[in-house]
């Protein structure tokens, strides 16, 4: 064929390509890490008569009459669109749409490992939150779901209030609620392991980005003692006068105790720092935490607090990096969530449906609990369907089932 | 798991879905016809951290700084964007999104079987043009092509054109270029049997929808002697004073001879009959033909010439349906149209690339060529490599490869 004849290094990064492959995380890339595939036969003319033209009329035809018939007949019941503008994706912050897909990628072979759900990049040429929002509404007929990743903050939350009320399938921002869900099943643990309940804690969290707000406002739904947020410029407060609306909400819900003032002096005497922002906490902040101490430092790769030193004085330490024990990592969630979720067909994902998913993940755990075993491995098989079954049936519970 | 202890009939629908699936073509449509598969392996935290984080940051690093990457390392590059408004779905009108989605499947599972292409349905919820154009310009990152479909005339010229020249990826209406492509491909195979070169020849065209005036100007790129376009009203002519913007560019372009009046009027002596647009034609019209005339009626299920009849005048005679010979069927075309371009990244198709498609078709058929084979069955395994390839040196040799 003529593609044989030419240099397919030609035209920009004509000579690099080969070379980054040298690099197996480049290597293993190289053409991209999904496909679809057809899960019908299409051999001959029968086939195709079926499949296709004419066969597909009557079921067009049917799914016109009666809308619902569109879960059963097509495959919109199962995939999930990964919506992101590229703003902020891993640590790298705003690096485009077209860069942010090996994230989108990676993301959707997840949910499709770990959950059976397909799910299709839809990286957006736009930050214009009107026009994400537009766009995505414009898609939804094609989707069962909507996974919003790596949308920067405070944006991302305008985005997905508007998107959850626009459209009737579950819209979620993982990076908010994933790692919520996440890291309240392993503080449920924690919590277990030191003989204490939810309501006896209270929780520092450094970092008010979406993964912050988010969790902050989780942890209280499910019933934490207190919780406060600090950002760059110190604990959120309602005494402050610098902050956006989201962080004002978010100074009306948290900080019973009304703290002010540095991350540092808002963690002598907390039960559990949660670090979600990057940067150092001191150790003599750490030291001055309450005995029986929960770090969960999970900023990568550098955690808030290393290891090491967090064990000098924590009960129970966890981080987001897969070489330690007790990762916080969102695979536990995302995929038994949406797979739950499409199962029944749920409207959207609610709270309730999300701290059932945080229990089942605690429970998988069970009787091998262990500080160094609050939290499930992401290859444990019996995570997904534990989070989709409970998922499922809170979802009914709530009375946001369709079947 | 919870699922299994409630009705799966409940809620709209309930009860109906299992009679439905008596029919073989609903029982080969539940679930969909599609599915997403991971092309690397997740089996253990080594693969994660590869797949995704922290291997996938590099990766992500390097299409930001060179953004031509994105080609080499996602999928983007072999993955189109099926899009629909569900307006003018098969013969079955404006039926909405949902109700096009069957179609859009079958079109993406053709992709894959015949061209190896992954292909993602997208059917919007919006009619209007400029609604269409931003939300698919914004969805474009994700995607190496755009092959539009089923979307009504006169919106589908305006809808391709605009991102035509917004995007720098294919945009291509198979309605009009699929079926364009496949139409000149029959009728060059149908010239050489008969002994007659394409300039020759003289056509009328039934129908001036998308299909109607895709063919009319491409068979007058390829050389045709003349061609006249008739639409409900009669043929279309620079006489004409009720004629959409459109029209009156075919009007210009078409119609050498200056034809008007019916339809039937302009076929007496013509040497080609393309109907793309359902009704009847008189048999005493298709009497009327010139010795050796080209009968190729591809309206489904109904041809607008009975082949039986059209035996009784033409040499040569094609349909839309499978269960005649010369099915004139865009599988023919799209799978390997778009395959070629994304193989050279081409920036868009451009009318060589679907004219040098027309001649890779049509030389498939070779020395077998008869009055019942100009053109090659769709499960022909010759066809989509040589279109594939045929298209891919004519973007090269065009100027619009971009490797």
């Amino acid at each position: 064929m003529a593609a044989e004849i030419v240099n397919p290094g030609t035209g920009t990064g004509a000579g690099l390509d080969e070379s980054f492959d040298l690099d197996p995380a480049f290597a293993l890339h190289r053409g991209g890490k999904m496909a679809v595939e057809s899960t019908v036969p299409v051999r001959n003319r029968d086939d195709l008569s079926l499949a296709y033209t004419p066969g597909v009329a009557k079921v067009c035809t049917a799914i016109a009459e009666q809308p619902d018939l569109v879960n059963d007949y097509t495959w919109k019941s199962n995939v999930v669109a990964v919506v992101t503008d590229g703003t902020a994706v891993l640590g790298l912050g705003d690096i485009g749409p077209e860069a942010s897909l090996p994230v989108m990628e990676g993301k959707a072979i997840l949910f499709k490992q770990f959950g059976g759900v397909d799910a299709v990049p839809i990286a957006l040429a736009t930050k214009n939150v009107d026009e994400i929002v537009d766009t995505v509404v414009r898609m939804a007929p094609s989707f069962g779901g909507v996974n919003l990743e790596d949308i920067s903050a405070p944006r991302c939350f305008e985005i997905e209030r508007r998107l959850q009320e626009a459209l009737d399938i579950p819209v979620f921002h993982d990076d908010q609620h994933g790692t919520a869900v996440v890291t309240l099943a392993a503080l449920r643990n924690a919590a277990r392991l030191t003989d204490r309940s939810l309501g006896d804690l209270r929780a520092v969290i450094s970092g008010a980005g979406a993964a912050g707000v988010a969790i902050a406002k989780f942890l209280l739904e499910a019933g934490l003692g207190d919780v406060a947020v600090a950002d760059r410029k110190g604990i959120v407060s309602r005494d402050r006068d610098d902050l956006t609306p989201v962080k004002r909400e978010l100074a009306e819900l948290t900080n019973k105790a009304n703290l002010s003032g540095s991350l540092e002096s808002a963690l002598a005497g907390a039960d559990v720092f949660i670090g979600v922002s990057g940067g150092t906490v001191p150790e003599p902040a750490v030291a001055s935490m309450a005995p029986g101490a929960c770090v969960f430092a999970m900023a990568n790769p550098n955690p808030e607090v290393h290891p090491d030193i967090a064990h000098k004085y924590a009960a129970v330490v966890a981080t987001g990096r897969s070489d330690y024990p007790n990762q916080i990592n969102n695979v536990l969630a995302f995929p038994g969530i949406f797979a739950g979720a499409l199962q029944v067909r749920a409207s959207r994902i609610t709270e309730g449906m999300k701290i059932a998913a945080a229990n089942a993940l605690a429970d998988v755990v069970g009787d091998a609990l262990a500080a160094d075993y609050v939290i499930p491995s992401p290859f444990d098989e019996r995570v997904a369907p534990a989070v989709t079954a409970a998922v499922a049936a809170a979802a009914r519970a709530e009375g946001v089932a369709r079947r």
